[in-house]
């Protein structure tokens, strides 16, 4: 019996360095980024700045470490900060937000659109009172709501929240790990959707295809700060200019996210066909919900087709490895559960 | 213009010692109890264990330590935990079970009932994943549930949480601040409440009409520990028999608080009368629902009736040194409101 | 056979409230002091902070609260703080300035006086480097000095120590949990010891006599916030008036440890005559070095004399239940040791 | 005027990644090292362990992350940590050992041998106590030790340490950063240093020239918590094996750093003949004092040398970008400061 290739869907996380990437990493110009600086972590820190519209940024190992830092710098101990229901800070960060940066979460339900919070409800969460109350401080944004199926928030639902978070006294940090696709799905710059944040953070290790890392950014005196708490967490690097030059490359192609996108859909649309019930994705996440979510899984492993679990739904993850016809290929073999 | 006599409805914390309870304290045999124990704190925990159902119980300044004390024991860092909406370890304590006890909280929305979880909601939530997922370790219960208006859990629903509970894994720490009220309004010992926890606390400052302090108890090697980081937390005090004194007779007075349970009743019944949304009274706590929530706070200051704000809705908590005539009082002065 | 009477000099923290304490906290005027604050606090807060010539004081429970809460506000996360080797913030808090607080705790050593440090070591100390190394920015002191043997250190000295951490910008928190005994041995007044720091913590359950508590003070600024960071330790207490009326006549009697020095200088005299090594104390601790620490306290034991090892010394400390036939009694009860 | 050529001896960090190991990263089999562990990540993690003679390992993206995971899993909140004097752990960290380890340091003196700790020291350090008292449950050793210039711990003296340790009932991490500097040093296999320790920690990052990482070694229920901890602290990273590649390339090297400690003597000899003040290498750093260091590394830095302050003395570190030649052009550019 032949092994069926697996097609892997479980997250944008599993793209492979290609090579014009990997090529870039071994000729990367590098120094001693905790004495000096490497040259090629700060352009490419320098040239994120300039795309996310803020005024500096730090290369970070991962995005989890990205917002962990910036919690941590906007966290007094014990403040409350609120984030949509499912965001990463809440639920995929194993507690840092609160056992390291002392912050007390509080989840806001979604709106109308999945993973989007009412404006009315970041206002109530920010609530004030005598001094024995806790203080709310930090709104936590998430574009797009990975949870919620890689769902968007447009520029001026953005505007919204984070003009009615600044009139309540909150400061506004955005989880943007995947902020390349809300701005291709959106046709708007990645600038515009982060207006008016104090900080923000990407990642590069997702649909655009870096082997790590991701930028946090904010203002000159946040960036020092966060160089600071990096070093203490432990991630301050030496040479990493090797990675950085990939992310230098990844940079150049968000745009091929739309790519991942259109497969979206198609597998969406696919998987109706068979049947299943799918959100119809606005990005590069499909989920499908299912009856008997661990039956689903198993199947699907039988034939090949890796997803993950979220809730009670299948999320399955285009990325820069599948092909269009890997699509046709997925949807054959799901067929095959079926009959 | 003669001012009016307050009457004071924000907190049963406002109740003043009476004369027994100070003779008692003036009269208490102490010791130094971080060296050697002292005699009336060491009798006042002994009680309080047997009351409670638990093989060992520690003094503590207040409720809130007693929770953070257990939250910090239970917790590995980075633990979730989760209590039902509005609970005292999720709004009210400045966001210590995160910063110090560093656990993640979640709320748990009612179900049927106010302040009580659904079974299947302690199920779901404890759910568990690879080794980067969160754990869930630890059920918070609250009974009374104080932000739900003073709500009951009947030892046949707690028995059912508990055992949920267990069989997911889960340890269970009980927030009894108001257990005595519990116990009265339904009639069954204290301990009838307790069973299957690993921790509980309770108050003496609230109901029972204590000065200060509160216990925290479970098994001999928690309240060893207990004792350790209540000392960490600078609760370790000398002479504290004094204010046990005043605990012990407080013991004696469970069943007084009977009387502020009917005072309620007749409070939300008055209110009723007059027009208001009130809830229906459990236990001590009247909670009343009005359109503008801060113009009654100040209509009724200004008519010498204190109540506390919770959400939308005024709190009145009756207690020891409110008399039935006194409820006359507040509703006379309240339809003044009204004309 | 007959037990002796016990005499214990492990610490002052064993006396007990006389009548006169007794009658005053069975009188005590209280209120809510989480809501409203508590008339008796109040009043012994504003006298506190007169006699310690700081702006406002705050009651704790207990010294190592105090401590605590000072610890919290001043330090940054990971920031380093110094203080002279032995301090209580250094080996007696059970860690919580570093798990708690998140400080570095650095041990200086004395220079020719015991507990002392030289200006010089504080100095430097002080080192600041690149983004990347730790910052010092707390000097802690302790007058009197416990595990120096309640050693002083006076006013002119603690100018210069002020002085020179403020130069090298230090913030100064001092321990004054004996600042009494310092103040009575100096002949000059408590605000003597205090110039220049930022925060200062007396205690009143050691030489004073009161059963439990202490003060913190420094600003007012400080101490809103302090107050809402006893809250989240849970220090913070409703009728505490109860024991903070112990604490006003604890104040009125600083000059009554005078008797305790005498004491302790008879005491240490009479086992320098038994041939013991002893150092000249300086307050109210004698701290008497023997060769076999162990031995000597099971020794100490068997004769009904009790006192507490520090290191390879045993400290003897005096304290308001202790007359001077008393010293009479343990001298000769340690000759029998001898003989 | 031209700019001369700057010899970097500040640290063996600064060392850049040479064609082969660069080739290597170019060519690595990656995976997604969250979800299914990378391939290249896994093969130099089995090989490190191996080489380090413990069961199991983790790669780290640096020296500091793999000492705080070690911290977070040894320490319960609160315990004590002894390490000699100047540790990286203590120093060096930016105090991440209190605030994100909660542990209280305490800088044990070195004995007859600079960066040894005397045995009783170790035993007398892990004192225990009643309950109240600091618990004292982790020993830090450094080889070869940082600050006190790369000085050895040979196998026997690391024995008697460890058992020593043991023998208190103390858990033992070992910061071995430059470990290979030692085994070289003393012509033993890494594992003879690591004999009966409970963690070790390794940087892939110093002498061996890999752009980044390291590792921490301990049981597979370590290793299993510390992957679960680095996920925490945002050190998870997906590809990983591109930089991973480079530590295998590293690892074949280590006998190259003798090259380093060669450099390091004919340095030590030359800067002793101009004059200075300098302790005898053991391995790759060379401390000279002087009496203004601040005089010196400017003078330093005027003729194209750099250097590091330590204390009040300079450090010179040799590493494999750094050719016999360079110690002659050093020494000549010294040499020009004196005349």
């Amino acid at each position: 019996m032949t092994k069926v290739r697996e097609i892997d869907l479980r997250s944008d996380t599993v793209t492979q360095p290609d090579e014009p990437m990997r090529l870039a990493m071994s000729r990367a110009d590098v120094g001693d980024d905790v004495l000096d600086r490497d040259p090629t972590m700060r352009a490419l820190e320098d040239r994120a700045a300039e795309l996310l519209g803020v005024d500096a940024a730090l290369w970070v190992p991962s995005a989890t470490m990205g917002n962990l830092v910036a919690l941590m710098i906007h966290l007094r101990r014990g403040d409350r900060f609120i984030a949509p229901r499912g965001a990463h800070v809440l639920d995929d960060e194993l507690g840092a937000p609160a056992w390291l940066a002392g912050g007390m979460p509080e989840a806001v339900d979604w709106g109308d659109w999945p993973g989007r919070m009412p404006v009315e409800s970041v206002r109530q969460a920010a609530r004030s009172g005598p001094y024995y109350t806790l203080r709310t401080t930090l709104l936590c944004l998430e574009n797009t709501h990975n949870a919620a199926g890689g769902t968007v928030t447009p520029p001026d639902e953005h505007a919204k929240l984070v003009a009615n978070a600044r009139d309540v006294g909150l400061r506004v940090h955005l989880d943007g790990a995947r902020l390349w696709n809300a701005s291709v799905a959106l046709s708007v710059p990645p600038a515009a959707l982060t207006v008016g944040v104090d900080t923000v953070q990407v990642c590069l290790s997702k649909g655009l295809g870096a082997p790590m890392g991701g930028l946090v950014g904010g203002t000159p005196s946040f960036v020092d700060e966060a160089r600071r708490v990096r070093k203490m967490l432990g991630g301050g690097v030496r040479q990493g200019g090797i990675v950085a030059a990939a992310g230098l490359v990844a940079l150049d192609r968000i745009q091929d996210v739309a790519k991942d996108h259109t497969n979206a859909t198609k597998l969406a649309a696919g998987l109706k066909n068979l049947g299943w019930e799918v959100d119809e994705p606005e990005t590069n996440i499909v989920l499908a919900s299912t009856p008997d979510i661990d039956a689903t899984l198993t199947g699907l492993r039988r034939v090949g087709v890796l997803g993950l679990p979220i809730g009670r739904s299948v999320r399955f993850t285009l990325h820069r490895d599948i092909r269009p016809k890997d699509i046709n290929e997925v949807l054959s073999r799901v067929a095959k559960l079926h009959s």
